[in-house]
């Protein structure tokens, strides 16, 4: 066998994950060395503050605060520094001068991907990115090549640790999202500011990375619909539970066709209510899990650790060590592939089926009123509960669910609802789990 | 971009997954070839009987008798034929002829794996099996790739659809084993002959393909441990129910290190006891998981369909369009890795958890008398629960819980147990999954 020069590794960070990535490259070297056919030798680490405190101890000789002079000494740049710039500057950098570059960054892969495969593609070089979405979880590549003889049909994912921990504590110990939240952040699992997550932003973006790869389309940041978990109400969740559901925020790419026929997809970030029996709603805590349906595979799910320093490196060094083997072996990476270039409809396209809840005068007649509004909106009822325990004196509770509706006509109808005397307040709109 | 010439693809064998194979490769054919890179041309079909009825309507002229002459016209072929001969030689005859091979064929693979990759190696050629396990779930591919930067610590696998629809049947109807099996048969998830699935022979030859991968170690079928379900009792699976538990055959896969402190592999078959929030436990009826737990990434499963004639197909097309792409740009397959070459050790290394259901005389000094024959042979006890209820007047049940202990070291207590007066019967033995 010919002995191949070692891959020279330069990593760009060393927060939770990067100082991760350094101890296991340091402490399995050999081991890896083996698995990629050359040795992986970390020629450094660029870091803001060489004196900074870190998670692991690792050779001081090793960090540098010249990111640029690294980069150019490397075959392959690691970035885990997060966030746009100077990420974005610097994997551009290390991808023209073509150095290959594996990253976890997902805001930069959502809002700059088509940039950075366009300059990968220039000069060969490859962009790996399973630490990006679901942490540890391999769900790049199965969607890359296990899939690629198949058809994705759609996605539903649990991608954020953060807001599956609030909604699972609220379901499950009757916490207020308030409470959650809080428990959520002394534990660590909510950061001090926690709109990324709370607010869905974190999820559109594995959301826009997902859909781009499952559907060979680039899929934009701006056009994933983003609701966050802020309004779900403890109420809710025990509705939910009691009809047999479960309030869980789901990223959802999916494949589908608008009035005129044409076929596109669609990416969404919402609350949704996903049956007991479904593989989703057995997702605890902060894990996550990507659930796949495929035309010729039917049914996938992908479970594990969605965060974490030590299993995100997991994922970083698995595509490390692929990088390191196309050096040796040549070979395909993980391209992007967009020559589906299919058209990125609006959430106003989605069909869907929806829970209305709604607050009513208990009076006759109020039925048909609410039945009538929904009727002409093309919106058609599956079942009605009425119930006036827990409501006010001469009021009562309606919750609706529909068969599948479009969202634009559902926001209308919502509209119209609240437009109607009787119609004392819409309490909750929730979208089930599948069809 | 260069247009590079058609890969001639050979399938051999059209039972239910390779006419799924055919059809979808004709139907889909433009779409694969803009993923592999090049069109994706079936040149021929063989089978044993060109006008046997098939699944699917398929072009007449695509079948041939002559599986020789087809290989050697194949870039690619496709092995779906099943069992050991011929497929065994055809496999070896095309790759010595130079071309990869795409096959779902778990018996051969856990019995001449090392023979076939051996010839691949030998040509340059590549061997790929993502089918041959848990049919349409990506786990060959994750395992090599996704994890290639991680260390594989242990894996549990319902990798058997037929076995865990009984299990299940067993568990949520409170059908018995025979009452299960014969449903299972009715509707087809069972075959005439059962052996294969219920002895767990299936799952064993899968147990050996997942350790290899895993460990980076030949495992041959015949170090794989297997027992199967025949003899789990309703009364054993409502006993694991009412105790949080849920009894499922499992293939476990894991690293260990013997008395000297040898680091080594072992392989295993057998039903065992899931705690109910294990992720494992609600994976109902026919479906598969693999549940894998690494040092870095944690905890990971991987769900879906683990048969069946289209998701099979599915996983037989991912590796098509691999090989195509690889056809096209070269790089490396899913080669074999055997560098780790670490020791499998036989089942008496083992060390687990165990639950021992004892039938005995309701006599004093007997509780006594069991404990003193489980401390005699190293096994400590965790749990002792005896009643009287349901049992024989002047009997009781003892149902005894032990920590960690050797495998060799529970058969010779069980041995002992039954050697005692006190002792009526050994009524069931499981182990606990976990530590």
């Amino acid at each position: 066998m010919i002995e191949y020069r070692n891959v020279r590794v330069a990593l760009l960070g060393a927060g939770s994950v990067g100082s991760q990535v350094a101890r296991l490259l340091l402490e399995h070297g050999p081991e890896l060395a083996t698995r990629a056919g050359a040795g992986l030798e970390l020629v450094g680490i660029a870091v803001r503050d060489v004196d900074a405190q870190r998670d692991v101890d690792l050779p001081r000789e090793l960090f540098t605060t010249d990111a640029g002079s690294l980069i150019l000494g490397a075959d392959i740049v690691v970035e885990l520094i997060g966030g746009i710039e100077p990420a974005r500057t610097l994997v551009l950098q290390a991808l023209q001068s073509g150095a290959d570059v594996v990253t976890g960054n997902k805001a930069l892969l959502a809002t700059h991907g088509p940039e950075l495969f366009a300059a990968a593609e220039q000069v060969g070089a490859q962009l790996y990115y399973e630490a990006a979405v679901a942490g540890a979880i391999p769900i790049i590549r199965p969607l890359h090549d296990s899939l690629a003889g198949d058809r994705i049909e759609r996605i539903m994912g649990i991608v954020n640790g953060t807001t599956n921990f609030i909604l699972d504590l609220m379901d499950r110990e009757g916490a207020t999202f308030a409470d959650a939240l809080a428990t959520a952040t002394e534990l660590g699992y909510a950061e001090a500011d926690p709109t990324a997550d709370i607010e869905g932003y974190d999820a559109a973006q594995k959301a826009a990375i997902l859909a781009s790869i499952a559907f060979h389309t680039s899929v934009p940041l701006a056009a994933v619909h983003r609701e966050g978990i802020t309004s779900v109400t403890i109420e809710q969740v025990r509705a939910a539970r009691k009809a047999g559901y479960v309030v869980k925020i789901l990223a959802t790419c999916e494949r589908l066709t608008d009035a005129d026929g044409r076929e596109g997809v669609s990416a969404r970030v919402y609350p949704a209510l996903v049956p007991e029996s479904h593989p989703l709603a057995s997702v605890h805590g902060a894990k996550n899990a990507v659930f796949v349906e495929a035309e010729a595979a039917g049914d996938l799910m992908f479970y594990g650790a969605g965060a974490g320093g030590v299993e995100t490196a997991s994922a970083v060094l698995g595509d490390l060590v692929s990088a390191a083997r196309r050096h040796v072996i040549g070979g395909p990476g993980v391209a992007e592939s967009t020559r589906s270039a299919l058209p990125v409809f609006p959430i106003g396209t989605v069909r869907t089926r929806y829970q209305i809840s709604l607050h009513v005068s208990d009076a006759p007649g109020v039925l048909s009123t609410v039945a009538g509004v929904l009727a002409a909106h093309g919106v058609s009822v599956e079942t009605v509960e009425q119930t006036t325990t827990g409501a006010t004196e001469g009021t009562a509770t309606l919750v609706i669910g529909t068969h599948l509706a479009r969202e634009a006509d559902l926001a209308d109808t919502v509209a119209a609802l609240r437009g109607e005397d009787v119609v004392l307040d819409v309490t909750s709109v929730l979208r089930f789990v599948g069809v």
